[in-house]
């Protein structure tokens, strides 16, 4: 059983999940896998827990090897959906079972190893499949967050290459989303105004943090990246959660991932970790918390410095990163 | 000129060094560097900027190569001591000139490429030349604090496999430290008891997390740890600042770290960071502040699920790390 441990210092929850030990691993070395032994591939379905959802095309009848984008628990969950809820341990250390949902999101059935290669349509579909697990899980009362991110290399923590993404379900909201909405809301107190929305209008203006844009989205390199070419994507317009603001054929932001993506890739195919950031699930839509994807190349290290101060080092300008992911026109 | 960058959502900031990106990297793979090319061996002085300060053995003259520890200037700095200080960009972005020192601590003459073979008296001396570098640091009135860390191995974040630690003095304490003070202070304020020091009277008797100790330090597996074998170096009596309470020999500091240090490497040798948690350089001796180092294995990557939720998953209990650690006895 998965169990959450509270640091009693600062505010920071681990989950400790042993059964992750054992998880296969593909190698740092870059090797590519055998599709034959990938259970992510089609035709393996049996290698993987049953499935939570599947999107088949129109008329593919539901049978072995026929999906296009399939959801299943991951094996080696970080939470689960049973157990018993808090246990305080004493009046120094607060834990609780790891209760909540872990599931991948196989994107392709073929063996495809950089989402950028995908398709609008594929990843449209991709879009919705993370609408529509949101809309389920948020059935269960106990969860109050889903975190939808997205491993692919080995040094952004990738386990196996096959396409995929994954969705983790909290009973508590990570400190990292209450930090933002928490500086959302004072920055929305003082101003009037929504902060994203207030960095969207000033970098559709000055545009040398500007990498492209369509009707309802648009891509920035922030001005305090983290990371060499961190990107995030916006909506335009202002919304709180990513689900209720997608559209039923997800169409646009579908198109501005994938060409984020493929110009990334051409920028040497860096392995890269991207996350949605949204409302938390018992939070109204509101007019402060803007929701958006940040997209993390790992091309430096992140090392002791970073650990001791929570600061980052970057050896990279936002409007270098900018200017390069602009040229990088597939 | 390095740069200070604040994101303008999260209290977060980051330094843009774009110097950074030239540093040579001797590579993921592994492989051993040869030892006549690389910048920190005797002999090889020149290829550092000059020495700020050296250690050499008693009678030796200051000749070429005869040193123990030596301190230069990193070559390519996060920041670094001239500039103009802050520079607000606007009612959005805060930025500021990267002012600050930034210098590498070479840990031995030959090329011993892991802390843990150096002796006890070596690393005494690299202690002392920490405690001599923030002394002379504090000096500066534009400074408030030293962060000390090692990045041993690739995956920890270390470019030159040359044993070496750094240390960078900051015109601001990092969120990390400030949190850890708030949290602290606000411990004491309800308890009246310092939190470490009752984490250390808990562990030193219930002992499942307790690793080794000596007469000055012990030496556990935090309750909540991000990484497997994760641990913390604390001195048993309290104190806030690590140089306010360094012995003039360092012995019994020496000793335990160097201990810890061999049985993680006994654990598969992984890459890790430590780094010195200690008060910041203008607040003064308190009784809720309590300094240590944490040692932090390399053994599990970080992926999307650590960035969207500043939470961690770790495969292995402190508990189990404890044991294990306890069992490496060199």
């Amino acid at each position: 059983m998965p169990e959450f441990r509270k640091d009693p210092i600062v505010d920071r929850w681990v989950i400790i999940a042993t059964e992750r030990a054992k998880r296969p691993v593909y190698g740092s070395s870059g090797e590519v896998s055998d599709p034959r032994e990938c259970p992510f591939c089609a035709g393996n379905e049996a290698m993987t827990p049953p499935e939570v959802l599947v999107f088949r095309d129109e008329g593919d009848l539901p049978s072995l090897g026929k999906w296009t984008v399939r959801v299943v628990p991951n094996k080696y969950p970080a939470v689960v959906p049973d157990g018993r809820g808090i246990q305080i341990v004493d009046e120094l250390y607060a834990a609780q079972d790891g209760i909540g949902a872990h599931e991948v999101i196989i994107e392709s059935p073929s063996h495809v190893t950089d989402m950028a290669l995908l398709g609008d349509k594929q990843i449209a579909a991709i879009l919705r499949v993370y609408v529509e697990r949101i809309a389920d899980l948020r059935g269960d009362p106990r969860l109050r967050y889903v975190l939808i991110y997205k491993n692919q290399g080995f040094e952004a923590g990738a386990t196996l290459e096959h396409v995929h993404s994954q969705l983790v379900a909290l009973p508590m909201i990570p400190n990292r989303v209450l930090e933002e909405i928490g500086a959302a809301k004072n920055y929305y107190e003082s101003k009037g105004r929504c902060l994203l929305c207030d960095v969207i209008r000033k970098e559709s203006d000055g545009r040398e943090r500007f990498v492209i844009e369509n009707d309802r989205f648009i891509v920035i390199c922030p001005f305090a990246p983290r990371f060499p070419y961190e990107t995030w994507i916006l909506p335009k317009k202002h919304a709180s959660s990513f689900e209720r603001d997608s559209q039923p054929d997800n169409t646009d932001l579908a198109r501005i991932l994938r060409e984020t993506l493929r110009r990334l890739s051409r920028l040497g195919n860096p392995p890269f970790n991207y996350v949605f950031h949204s409302n938390p699930l018992d939070q109204d839509e509101n007019d402060y918390y803007h929701w958006h994807i940040e997209v993390l190349p790992k091309l430096i290290q992140v090392g002791g410095f970073e650990w001791g101060s929570g600061f980052y080092l970057n050896t990279v300008t936002p409007e270098q990163s900018a200017r390069l992911l602009r040229e990088a026109s597939p």
